[in-house]
């Protein structure tokens, strides 16, 4: 069993911002290495590789269960509707594979300790 | 001394989104009590308060230091241009007040650690 996480932001037309999300995605891989075999990144729009081709990397690679984490703060109609009507139209190609889509980071239960951290840090 | 931490977020239409922000805003002062006395939140656009209006409430609370913390996932246009040319505005009303602003979220050295945490968790 192999098993992947798949990052996906929203895209961005500045090639920096995407290259910032390819940048932590390489970071990930050293906080994740007991719960994830590999990493990947796709955006939602505006920048390749989209979310079917993110999904497809991470069959070929081998991934059994793929986890798609939303980088998106707010839960506007691209975590609501976008997101899932994406995975869910790609679902069928892939009827063995585990695809689970987990809450965008601005629900996650760490982000105010994460932003504390970051404010204190800054002033120190 | 009164250390005040302002959260900047883009604001949205939808009050739920904005509502969100704020829920977040109370959940940091059980981080950061040993640093800030007090947090304010604040909004680019769409919503109040304004970014003016939350330094003068920082101000009127007694802050004679004020964080700005940028809750932006990238550097784009409204990070790296429009909330400095705001707080820039804002600085003669101030003179005697520290205003800082920290680096967005997004920028943030304890990001990967973050995501990473929030992912491990959704599939445990």
């Amino acid at each position: 069993m192999s098993r992947a996480l798949l990052v996906i932001s929203h895209g961005s037309r500045r090639e920096a911002s995407n290259t910032e999300v390819k940048t932590l995605t390489d970071k990930l891989a050293a906080f994740t290495k007991d719960r994830f075999d590999f990493i990947e990144a796709a955006f939602l729009e505006l920048a390749e590789p989209s979310i079917p081709a993110g999904i497809k990397t991470c069959v070929d690679k081998g991934a059994t269960q793929i986890t798609i984490i939303p980088y998106f703060l707010a839960a506007g109609r691209h975590v609501a509707e976008d997101i899932p009507e994406i995975v869910d139209a790609a679902r069928p190609d892939y009827t063995d594979i585990e695809i689970t889509i987990a809450p965008h980071i601005g629900q996650s239960d760490f982000m105010a300790e994460f932003v504390a951290n970051t404010a204190i840090s800054s002033v120190k």
